[in-house]
């Protein structure tokens, strides 16, 4: 049976396309219609080895082709005990997606969306990015045999390819606007058979569920109170908030999380919008952060982000540079989490709504989306000193004594 | 109960030391001596939720404290058809430890030996490294609140340190010779308090096991018949072949692996000596090779490889760089796994026993432990050319068709 899709605006949409962009009424991005289940009702497989296997129920797939996975997700929910401790919290916990195979959360929406493309006969798929998710499709397309194309914009450093570029993909720098070039490489692509799994495709967000479902596992089968989540084009932050309506429809929770989605003081055009209540947002005028991961001035999911996050009463919020890499050295210092500043945000985001009093003991327990690796921007700790004692060998012992 | 240790040589040790570093009687590394089950036979519990905790009737602890655990371990086993097709062999497996963690599999030993610190009193632990093992015990420390010595060779880049800097260990650079800076943290570490858990601590060893046992589980529960393994210290072979041990004599394999140790041909005086047939092996006179992670030229468990290595019919071998950087990048292209050089060595090294006859299509399937993450060592692949094809935005259909 072929997969409906539906527009948050619009709703249910009419398309004989296996595979709409967006909307062909209001140009708004696209989600998959939950399928009903096959038999009685929906079902976690817990027993399965792969977490594509596992929550199958809730996934848009005919099968799974365990040759397509690199055995991505079952990533680890790891109680910071120093952060709840510090914030005053009942508990804090992070989802530590930087232990996939590409070292981000988006080999989740990669393994989904490969499946999709190699189900309906793509031999080429391609994606528009210079970082993360360059390096997952990269590594996705060369697992499949597939063609695999990476667009990136004309200027983007050479050095933040080599993660990807080792996977042999072909590098295609393209002088534009980078929002322009994300709906070109989708037509461009239809027309020669390139499946482009962008930061909003909607197999690639249904990927992202999976991680909510794993979070509902691993908190005993309910709902954290809070989720933070760092915020982008908006794809990671719907693809979670669709899953828990999925939980909710399938009446696993009981509760809603409140979802905070966190972006860069220096291009946060939807926390911007959210804060002014606006229903559409403005494009960012510049970037002005180190956090490149997540400043794309012209989110395309981020009306349906403003939409979604307003109706489950959550919030949106930007945090400095400054905070995200404090949050970043603090993770380390005081958790042993070493993650990207992006991921970082989660915790400044939580300091400051603590800060504010908007939340407190009483509130309830929080998870942060970490969701990459430090090991990614290791050049951006070029400027934190490393204090290195220098000795002789006969002067451990009283080196160590000093120092302890 | 006290743990008890053995020596491979002299046999169980008579020690009320809680910690003893190396055998009295011939000064060759400990093993823990597998204790009796507390009741009944040994069980793996699939259902528990840490490494730890599903292997805990394994292990030298009285109990599993989860806080202390960064979610190490249950990382995926990962079929390479294109290695196995290509080389003619019925299975080829990577075992990927790159997804740990700190990207590594020091955190296995790592999570068991700071367990077992907490356990005894310790406030204060360390390491002698300069890469992965500093990392990893610095994340480690970091996540229990202990106070935390990374001990390196002076003369050793600052840039390998960033990675283990930033979770906030005290770093000190000791001229000398590096072996016996090995055996010096351990006896100013007795005397100040502080738990030097270096490459063959035998608690780090013990964590190692539990690789092999997920392996086991992986395989069906059986064992492979092949396991290629990077080799430098000895610590993590010996973990490994230790866990087969511990398996064959709870009747729970019917075979053995073939294990197969691969150094880098820079720096292999344990290959050397295996080839020459020597019980002893010796120091390698220099370092030749971007391997930096297995460039161990006085491996403390060097001689205890040899002698196990030989009992259990096993196998060691050196590849060169170019074979290992020529493996590193066939994993990325045609298996979408991006490891470390050092890593890659066991593919190399498959690969050269293929072409000399000593495996082929009716030998039976092959892991490879994959060790790293090739996130860690970026910078070696600065001499690896990225084509990039540079277009305006105009050019994107034709330059799509032109390379497809």
């Amino acid at each position: 049976m072929a997969d409906r899709f539906e527009c948050l605006v619009c709703g249910p949409v009419a398309s004989r396309d296996p595979y709409p962009p967006f909307c062909p009424g209001c140009a708004e991005p696209l989600f998959l219609v939950p399928a009903a289940p096959r038999s009685g009702r929906k079902t976690i497989h817990e027993d399965r080895p792969l977490a594509l296997e596992r929550f199958a129920d809730f996934l848009p797939l005919d099968g799974i082709d365990s040759g397509l996975s690199l055995g991505e997700g079952t990533t680890p929910l790891v109680r910071l005990e120093h952060a709840g401790a510090a914030l005053g919290l009942s508990a804090v916990y992070a989802k530590n997606e930087a232990q996939n195979p590409t070292g981000s959360f988006k080999d989740r929406g990669t393994a989904v969306a490969v499946q999709k493309a190699v189900s309906l006969g793509f031999k080429r798929i391609g994606t528009v990015s210079t970082g993360n998710m360059a390096a997952s499709t990269a590594a996705y397309g060369a697992r499949a045999g597939l063609e695999t194309f990476v667009l990136l914009k004309e200027g983007t450093a050479v050095a933040s390819l080599k993660a990807a570029g080792i996977h042999g993909p072909r590098i295609i720098a393209v002088e534009g606007d980078y929002g322009s070039l994300f709906r070109a490489s989708l037509d461009v692509g239809r027309r020669l058979g390139i499946s482009f799994m962008n930061s909003i495709d909607p197999y690639r967000m249904e990927g992202y569920k999976l991680t909510a479902f794993e979070i509902y596992l691993q908190m005993g089968r309910r709902s954290p109170r809070f989720l933070f989540v760092p915020l982008s084009s908006g794809g990671h932050l719907l693809g979670l908030m669709r899953a828990f309506d999925d939980l909710e429809r399938e009446k696993l929770i009981e509760t809603y999380p409140t979802f905070v989605g966190v972006q860069a003081q220096g291009c946060a055009p939807l926390a911007a919008a959210f804060g002014a209540g606006l229903d559409k947002y403005e494009r960012s005028p510049e970037v002005r952060t180190i956090a490149q991961a997540i400043s794309n001035p012209t989110p395309p999911a981020g009306n349906a982000v403003l939409r979604m996050i307003r109706e489950r009463r959550g919030t949106l919020l930007a945090v400095t540079d400054e905070e995200m890499l404090e949050a970043q050295r603090a993770l380390a210092a005081d958790e042993g989490l070493f993650c990207q500043p992006e991921s970082a945000t989660t915790l400044a985001a939580l300091k400051k709504l603590v800060a504010a009093g908007r939340i407190d003991e009483k509130s309830g327990d929080a998870v942060l989306l970490l969701t990459g690796s430090g090991l990614k921007t290791l050049h951006l700790l070029e400027s934190v000193p490393v204090e290195v004692h220098r000795i002789p060998l006969s002067g451990l012992e009283s080196c160590l004594s000093r120092l302890s």
